[in-house]
């Protein structure tokens, strides 16, 4: 276990632990405590160790959203691992109410409310009721070293519609590629915490909020003393990520 | 001018503001104090204002090296503007005596050194006298946004003879191409402090000291406000990068 951060996080500096890249070489078996990624925020997302199930963090609580369509708080963060998460202490500057038919009408919306971030990263938060979330649950690896393309092909994908809730993602400028996802990531729970995924498209029901911030300060954290890490070859595969990731 | 920053930089995190690829697409007008820089360590590299010379931070003290050979101290930190510049607070964890014929013999030594640290960047400084330097200093740009393979296009080159100084500089994993320079990334400053440049080969005379230590955590700042910078493509040019950085 690591001792606790002492210093407070800046709001909306990105930190991140381990790159993407790492995970599309099924770098996933070791990583830090839970509890050490929500030293530094309180919005996020991320995967579990071996890429059992898809993160999302919302308010500083961490749940597991599995494949089996379970969801899962985590009450011991310290006690759970992860290989790869992303994190921001989250004070939006922009609230707008809008109607998004999905993931290009929000890429507009986004662009239009800061203008001046086309090559930053941007946190964003949507609460409200999605007419249809189209999301996928990675079920985890069946050995160690498999990569995300293979696990992605176990995958389950599920269609909720008219579920109220949240979306928490982040969108990372393209120059970013390989070490995380270029392009928004998007992550949904259900507000009765029963659904939830890695959202591959949505399309709100009415008017729903969108919370934004921009990041210009960006903290990653690479893993030590991890084999698996040190041997990956990390090659950058944009198609691969965008594959699975997008 | 900034407050300056409380917090202590934690040894041997690397620091950096914008991105090498801004610097390809001529983003250098604007910037941050070098004060700003000096407040995340004491060792480190990076440009000037419209890319006029190369720069060296050697025990918190920065060195202007300029195309027409001079070298200039910077004596009022907070005064100068450094559109690009990477720095950590040098802590060496291995120490070493060895002869280095080029820059392939120094990824052996490195490697060797340190055989977890294959996708972690790595800090280096190199004190001793040198059979060889073949150095180049950028002259700066004739126009706000020229990119830097034209601006290099006009650096000028030297080879420096039984020069006794000393290099520092990063290596960076494949991954942060675009981002930093992937691969070693060095300056030069002779012990006299009257010649020094980018570093693009060199060969020691006998045994010179080796510092080095490994880097797992990296922080990017990225330009707030600042036109060029958002409006900037920013595509990766891994190799344009390496034709002006390698």
């Amino acid at each position: 276990m690591q001792t606790p951060k002492m210093v407070e996080p800046v709001p909306n500096e990105i930190y991140q632990y381990s790159i993407i890249s790492a995970l599309m070489d099924g770098v996933a078996s070791h990583g830090i405590p839970i509890s050490s990624l929500l030293a530094h925020g309180d919005h996020g997302l991320g995967t579990f160790r071996n890429m059992v199930g898809e993160m999302i963090i919302l308010d500083s609580t961490v749940y597991q959203m599995k494949s089996d369509g379970s969801i899962v708080p985590i009450t011991s963060p310290a006690e759970v691992i992860t290989p790869f998460g992303v994190i921001t202490k989250f004070e939006p500057t922009q609230r707008v109410k809008a109607c998004i038919s999905g993931k290009e009408d929000l890429a507009k919306l986004l662009k239009g409310l800061l203008p001046g971030a086309r090559n930053h990263f941007l946190s964003m938060r949507i609460d409200g009721t999605f007419k249809k979330i189209h999301a996928r649950t990675a079920g985890g690896q069946e050995h160690p070293r498999e990569g995300m393309v293979s696990v992605a092909g176990r995958q389950r994908t599920y269609t909720f519609e008219g579920a109220k809730g949240t979306i928490f993602g982040f969108r990372s400028p393209e120059y970013v590629m390989g070490i995380n996802v270029a392009g928004e990531h998007m992550h949904f729970i259900s507000e009765d915490r029963l659904r939830g995924g890695h959202v591959l498209g949505f399309e709100t029901e009415g008017e729903v909020e969108v919370s934004v911030s921009m990041a210009s300060r960006f903290h990653m954290e690479l893993p030590t003393g991890d084999e698996e890490f040190n041997e990956a070859a990390l090659v950058q595969d944009s198609q691969g990520i965008a594959s699975v990731e997008g």
